[in-house]
């Protein structure tokens, strides 16, 4: 076994009641318009996503932010995105490449050997077995100030209880809570 | 109208994908052994529950504390407690009512009137319609470091968007973290 420096994330970004989607896949909820005085200023995004050496998701979400993106633009910039799927689909970027086998195969042959940051960023079904897998290394939540009331749910039952260690917590000037937990092995 | 200085309160406790009971009921969940370097160490409870002047929640809530109170004891000590139900429930303690009216003439008749700073425990029905009628001014929510995988959620789908104003957010040494925020109206 090789040594491991890889670090995998699980990225969310979620209403209090922990939804990620809305039915319309509307965005509109992600500007939050409050303001918590005691809150810190946000990391500089340039220099914060500068750490991240790689994107992974499923192909839904792959196609949602493909969707979004005529909109909003790309998010993940040029960094390598794979996305998780038994689907054939057409990469729309250079830097997108599609993966066919399961996640434990993807981790080893893929993220181990050359990745040390990587961020899952969803969606709830890639996250549901990466969690039941034991192959992700934290969570990084962020709690937006919003009840959503419907919509997709980050946390799919996952049927096995996983204990966490809290790393850090924050709470931002624009009402966001974001949270980092280690998955205990 | 008289003139409202009536809080009401939702509080729960949840692991980090919203889950507030397991399916067997046990407890030890709650026991988090997380350790929380720059956590801030716990209010006195004596102290924190003297603010609350009465609790309020659903009957299969009031029926599981009472199951769990011969193993734990009854948490919500001698303060008023209001039970909603259509039942017809026995009340095993002095301090407990049950009221069989709506929730809205619950909190006319009863809370309004008589109490400042009251909480509502759970279960998720409860709180959903308290939310739906907008009848919540403030939500406590803490999230423990663990994932239950499976369980109740305490969020059920309330159907309309309710936007928060973050109030405060605590972590503590042993891993739990603290979010409070007004409903707005």
């Amino acid at each position: 076994m090789s040594t491991n420096t890889c670090t995998i994330s699980i990225h969310m970004v979620a209403s209090l009641d922990g939804k990620v989607a809305k039915k319309d896949n509307s965005m509109d909820w992600f500007e939050t318009t409050d303001h918590y005085e005691n809150g810190v200023t946000g990391e500089d995004p340039e220099v914060f996503l500068q750490k991240i050496d790689c994107y992974v998701m499923g192909s839904k979400t792959y196609e949602l932010a493909l969707e979004l993106s005529k909109q909003y633009g790309w998010p993940y910039g040029d960094k390598p995105t794979y996305v998780l799927t038994s689907r054939n689909l057409v990469s729309e970027r250079n830097n997108i490449q599609f993966f066919q086998g399961g996640p434990e195969q993807f981790v080893n042959q893929i993220l181990q050997p050359n990745y040390q940051n990587v961020w899952v960023v969803g969606g709830p079904a890639l996250v549901k077995s990466f969690l039941s897998l034991g192959l992700a290394h934290e969570i990084r939540m962020t709690i937006l100030p919003i009840i959503l009331g419907e919509g997709s749910s980050f946390f799919q039952e996952i049927s096995i209880e996983q204990a966490l260690h809290l790393k850090d917590t924050k709470a931002y000037k624009n009402g966001m809570v974001e949270m980092c937990y280690q998955i205990k092995q």
